[in-house]
């Protein structure tokens, strides 16, 4: 094995890819199927290899390249160079995965003089000949020594005009001739090198350029991203050519065995008479439908059929074939996986099944947890070109268009017009909520994926982008600027929440949907997989939905949220404003029919399944105004006061003036320089128990009531931020007591569980301290990523993108969890708190839960469910599916 | 032993503090050197905490206390309860901590009607007899029945008032007769209790109160708070009682073998003729200078000061008496360690050393790191009665006076013109360091002890609070408010940067003084110290300081800190405010000469020392005007633009509103949600490589410089905030290929190390991959602290103070290193990072570098050095000998 570095088609291993790559694995396949694949052979990625190392071809290669020459040319019957039959071959890299920016494909290679004369002599067409040679000299000037693509253009250009012709294959032989002779011009002035003659230099030459290219800046930029190894080299396929462009019994084509946007059972493809594959790709003329084949080339349209057929048996998989038609005859150049829609993979795997040709994990596996969440949301339509004029972060998703609005108000009033909105804001806060409501979207300059606006959105299942940072919002002038658009209030607007894109104008999309398939494929991951799945939800009608999508309960009950409605926030305020703790409890008291209603209506939604309610966590300040808008509207009230003529407003004035500065100095009183490190989760309870007495009876009374009317509860108290024991055992003491009282009030008892969120780094740390407490944890991974990595989420996007673009990071921690660094603390987290309490029920609540590699990860650290939002429940069933397969 | 539960004080094993606790094997000491003590007994801590579980006296221990008084009884011939000659003892607790909190001392028990009119028969002094009861009956019924103390004052002002008296003392016997019926029945209507005749009655209830005082609240509280365990449980001391107030030639006083503030050696104390210990403590008469004894009891004094030496020499330190004289004659009761001022604590160590008293290791452990920084920094005088007004975070030490000025402005005109001026601020900002530097401290409302005015402080070596929390300022009216106090502009006020507390007006201190002995004492702690200790300087000047103070390098050279001078500040700004990377360059070169300049004046100050200079690391927005400042004022030209009635201004009204607003629009761009967690640190030198080469460029060419001078330069080039190996490789590279531009031009070449600042608990967890690149480690445990406990520093003023109050936190881990959560990372960081380069240098560079608690643990986890602000340079000596001799 070592010391062969050549294979040929019929021989090769075919099941290993990792020595011929993708493509050679695929030819050696169809070849030894006895499939019309035109020879060949492959150079191993080993050789690959040793060249990285070495510099050098490793010894023997060269040798046995020659060598293989040599049997090709038997095989045909041509002879490299021959101006009688001359052998002609394409040489494709080929690695183990597919990879842009490696060089890819030279055809013709071979061709020279005599070749070209050759050639003419065998096809009879001169004009064929000489565009073979013009296609060759071009393809290895840009690609073996490097010629800038545009250089040609000039001479390309000037022999069209000249022969009134729109594509060079079209030139006539002579003009055609001359064009050769430029572009070798063109090569030796660019590159000071000749196109070499000899076909054996011109194939080595090849094939260290591919050799070369594994090495290229754009391919280790694509392996560092993708976590490709460096150490994989790539495979070289070198293959007679065959000519789909030699008259009108020839041409080429691509098909997928289905439908790859539909998933339905009939082959789908393109085919374009008279041509080579890189006419195709070069878009000058337009293929045809694939099954006018079955009228132009029956026989070969049948076989294709008959082969489609057999390699998809053969793979158990949708193909993606390439083909080439030459006199009549079919070659068969390339099959494999074929790229698909989210729709089409869940069809295709589950029709699979159902014929027995894969079975249900192999359909399981088929479908990726990308392709499943694009069934769940408002796509903008691939087959349309955008302008994207800013790119925020994708915060909730769904692509929807609306007419821009700049104020909560003129949302509410334009949509009750039945006017299509999306609220435009620099950012969100509690103020803006009716106005989120009434929107389809909303678009803000700035904060993170955890900011007002993000939060809300997924909440209510809206579209959302957050810190669209190149837009300027005037709301003098009525204004949102982009770099170099202007918009004003009233113009059409679309919002793409899947990938955090803002386009001027109404974009075509695609509307979600699931069905039948959905539904069986669904199925399939729940039996399969072990982790829990639940969802994040904060309102009876969040529940409900998260339920209908699979949820197995609710693993973050966020109750703060509860306080955002009209009236609520109001009776919030006056909490926080109340100056002692006797005022603090009447406004408390307003709050708690509110909350005992809301826990009652989540209860139940979820009857029969776990419901875990996290205690208050944000800092208090979040939910008074904004200082700034205060600030300005006390500026204009007292800017009013000094131009006051009469004296009639003078006492609403000032009294108004009086009750903004009273505000102001709440909320500088209660300003903090690091909020999400401030006075917020279990501080607040500790300092104002009163706080959770009024959440933990709410929540109780709830439960207890549910129970009155046969539902089923199981409440899991939350403790949010607890980094100490004592902070979660003061808590808990709280909770339980409290409990006691309603328990006994209304002679019904409900089980229960206290636990806490596991979200700093030193709760993970002592979690066997927190477990003597705990009886359960849920990793908290969006703040937990937040400490551990010192990043905040709301103020990473002005370096993070960069991080991710230079691979300082293989993926956005806030998406896909830092298994090195957070992981390792979730690890130690689950260890030391099950050390100490060895059925401690762990779960996971941040966005992470949502994210399949993430879901992965916690498969495989034991815990025992994740939790998301509620529009990515599916996503996390099938995710935690393909964990347990894996 | 286990079943002998009571030692005679001849007795009982000296040196067995756990079972005697401290007074009870003081007390055998002396007895068993054959001093005058008044004979008695120790019930052992083991009883106690036999007690404790079983809620009764543990078998056979009540028979050996009757067993003990019979001894006692034999020894000094009186009997209890006998009206010929009653045995009266004392009844004293002793745990093997001192422990404030507990039932302490019961008098005079074994009296009752009999034995009064035995004492009165034995001393003849009826008056002395009855007093003696009403003393016991006090406090039997305060202390071991709980009856409040305020009960009893009606009854003896009622009786005080009749006859003309002011101290119960001097009532005549009948009165005092009345009075103890009085009293008892005072007692019995409280506690529903009589006082019991028995004296084993009385014992055994007392022996039993002091048992259960162990477990009382404010005693669980207090161990609790000094983590002492629960479990050493205290003894109780029973002694014959000599009576200090029975006439003229009797006295009670306490003394100190050297004077406890100056460290002189000679007895030194108090002594009141005529009275009991509890006289001294009421303070209803004045004591007098205990050399008066010399002329008064020149037999008893003479014993003393023999006494004295004898027990000086016996414990190798500085003993703390309380002895009685009761007609004519000496009795010792008591010796334990004296406590001192920092001053007298380090004369007595370093005195006895010299004398070969004890040995330097002694003397070093005899000096606390807070008594030595007692030393270093202007104290309030402790003699004084001082009204604390506010209470804020002491971010700067040293207690200073000055007049209160509200502008920096005002600060540079009032400080040129001879006032010493203290600035108080809600906060301070750049634009208020030449104000800073111009007040003799400075007092803020807002902000932790790292927030820019302490930072700046601490930089100055100024005095400093912060965090004022219940101060106003109101800039209109001049006036800073306080709870119930309003100060004005120009008003004296004291600010204590040692404790934090702010006084009206000025109050006394004291100056800092250091002598030959504190340098003789630091000799021997940096002879014994395995630790390095190193500075936090970042100006010439401070690094000079650093150096005078003993401080073995820099730590954390602060470059940022060079751009807040004035000139620096406006070319930082320009920078800031660059619209290019062109502009940025152009901007950066106006800021290089400074910091080249500073750099070459460190690095001559540091001759021969290593200096670790840390690059740019707070956000830029730092270095911008307050975004509020800039609104007031951006409103303020608006009103005049609107109210101008000439054109004369408009121009240039508008151009300064145009610049306004251009600054306010970058400010809005740069604001963070969390700062503390965003766009800083490396994640700077990623965006700006442009910064990150301007400051290489002048560290390296200052070091050129200096080296062509004949200097040992050792720059250590420290990367801030690493989370990921890839942004310190990119910074190291760099640095390194900066550092050969410049060694290549001048011809010279310098050592120097590239390190990381380890901050992130994620850095800690990859140590190893960090370890590959860095060359040296430095734990900022500022960072780590905030990021591991997700706790803002500067926000947590709000529950951390209550945190450490009840418990949840054992000190402020700001201070005091968290050693459970953080230091367990810093372990994990020093683990990996060594496991990866064996020969890695580590320190420490958080503020926890000068706290003798974290340096204990900085020493045990195997660190090289500490570095910590250069006034505690000192401390950090003498802690790290400390750790280096536990």
């Amino acid at each position: 094995m070592a010391d062969t570095w050549v294979f040929d088609f019929q021989d090769g291993d075919a099941t290993d890819k990792a020595a011929l790559g993708g493509k050679g694995a695929a030819l050696a396949s169809m070849t030894q199927a006895d499939l019309p694949v035109p020879p060949g052979f492959t150079i191993t990625t080993d050789a690959c290899r040793s060249y990285q190392q070495q510099s050098v071809f490793p010894d023997l290669m060269w040798k046995q390249v020659e060598e293989a020459i040599g049997r090709l040319e038997g095989l045909t019957g041509k002879e490299f160079g021959s101006s009688e039959n001359p052998l002609l071959v394409s040489v494709r890299s080929g690695s183990a995965v597919s990879m842009p920016g490696m060089m890819d494909t030279v055809l013709n290679l071979g061709i020279n003089e005599q070749a070209r004369v050759g050639l003419a002599r065998v096809t009879g067409d001169d004009q064929f000949a000489w565009d073979s040679y013009r296609r060759f000299v071009t393809m290895f000037g840009e690609i073996v020594l490097g010629v800038a693509p545009d250089r040609f253009e000039g001479a390309v250009k000037a022999t069209l005009d000249m022969n009134g012709c729109d594509t060079p294959g079209n030139l006539p032989a002579d003009a055609l001739s001359g064009l050769v002779d430029r572009l070798k011009a063109i090569v030796y002035g660019q590159s000071r090198h000749e196109v070499p003659d000899d076909p054996f230099e011109q194939l080595r030459l090849t094939v260290g350029a591919v050799f070369d290219s594994w090495s290229n800046k754009r391919a280790q930029d694509y392996r560092n991203l993708n976590g490709i190894p460096h150490t994989l080299g790539t495979a070289v396929n070198v293959q007679a050519m065959v000519f789909g462009n030699s008259g009108p019994t020839s041409g080429t084509g691509v098909a997928f065995t289905r439908n790859p946007t539909t998933g339905e059972a009939h082959l789908f493809g393109e085919f374009l008479p008279d041509a080579q594959g890189e006419d195709v790709v070069a878009g000058m003329r337009t293929p045809l439908p694939i099954d006018h084949m079955a009228e132009t080339f029956p026989e070969a349209y049948g076989q294709l059929l008959e082969i489609a057929g057999r390699l998809e048996t053969h793979y158990g998989d949708m193909q993606d074939l390439e083909f080439t038609v030459e006199n009549g005859k079919l070659w068969m150049l390339q099959t494999r996986s074929g790229k698909r829609t989210g729709r089409a993979a869940v069809k295709i795997a589950v029709d699979m099944a159902a014929s027995g040709l894969i079975d249900e994990r192999q359909a399981l596996q088929r479908v990726s947890a990308d392709q499943l969440e694009q069934l769940l949301h408002p796509l903008v339509d691939p087959a349309v070109e955008v302008e994207v004029i800013g790119v925020g972060l994708p915060a909730s998703p769904g692509a929807v268009s609306g007419q821009i609005v700049l104020t909560a108000d003129a949302a509410v009033d334009l949509s009750e017009a039945g006017t299509p909105v999306i609220l435009v804001r620099h950012e969100t806060n509690p103020d803006d909520f009716h106005g989120m409501v009434a929107s389809r979207a909303t678009l803000t300059a700035r904060g993170g994926v955890t900011s007002h606006a993000a939060v809300v959105a997924r909440g209510m299942g809206k579209s959302c982008v957050v810190g669209c940072s190149n837009m300027r919002v005037d709301f003098e002038k009525g204004l949102v600027r982009f770099d170099n658009v202007v918009l004003a209030a009233g113009d059409w607007i679309t919002v793409d929440g899947n990938t955090g894109r803002v386009m001027a104008g109404q974009v075509a999309t695609i509307e979600p949907e699931t069905d039948e398939d959905f539904d069986i494929l669904m199925g399939w991951a729940d039996s399969h997989r072990k982790l829990g799945v639940r969802a994040n939800a904060d309102t009876p009608e969040d529940a409900s939905e998260a339920r209908r999508l699979g949820a197995q309960g609710i693993g973050l009950c966020r109750t703060e949220h509860m306080f955002f409605g009209e009236e609520r926030i109001a009776a919030m305020r006056e909490m926080i404003m109340a100056p002692n703790e006797v005022a603090r409890r009447e406004a408390l008291a307003k709050l708690e029919p509110y909350q005992t209603a809301d826990f009652e209506g989540i209860f139940t939604a979820m009857d029969g399944f776990p419901v875990t309610i996290r205690l208050l966590d944000p800092p208090l300040h979040e939910f008074l105004p904004n200082e700034q808008d205060l600030a300005r509207e006390l500026t204009d009230l007292k800017l009013r006061l000094r131009l006051l003529n009469g004296l009639d407003d003078i006492d609403r004035l000032l009294e108004e003036i009086h009750d903004r500065e009273v505000v102001i100095a709440q909320v500088q009183r209660l300003a903090e320089e690091n909020p999400m490190l401030g006075h917020r989760g279990c501080r607040l309870g500790l300092t104002y128990p009163e706080v959770t007495e009024m959440q933990a009876r709410a929540l109780f009374t709830a439960a207890v009531r549910c129970v009155d009317r046969g539902i089923t509860v199981m409440p899991e108290v939350m403790v949010p931020l607890v980094g100490f024991e004592p902070e979660l055992r003061t808590q808990a003491e709280l909770i339980r007591s409290v409990a006691e009282e309603v328990f006994l009030y209304h002679g019904l008892r409900v089980e229960f569980l206290v636990g806490t969120m596991v979200e700093l780094p030193r709760a993970c740390l002592r979690a066997d301290e927190l477990a003597t407490v705990a009886e359960f944890f849920s990793f908290g991974t969006n703040d937990l990523t937040q400490m551990t990595l010192g990043m905040s989420r709301d103020d990473s996007s002005r370096f993070l993108p960069g991080y991710v673009q230079r691979g300082v990071l293989p993926a956005d921690p806030f998406q896909t969890l830092d298994i090195a660094g957070v992981g390792e603390l979730v690890r130690i987290g689950v260890e030391r708190g099950r050390g100490q309490r060895a059925d401690m029920k762990i779960g996971v609540c941040g966005e992470h839960g949502g994210d399949a590699a993430s879901i992965a990860f916690c498969h495989d650290v034991g815990l025992d469910y994740v939790s998301c939002s509620t529009y990515r429940v599916p996503v996390a069933r099938l995710a935690a599916a393909h964990a347990a397969l894996a």
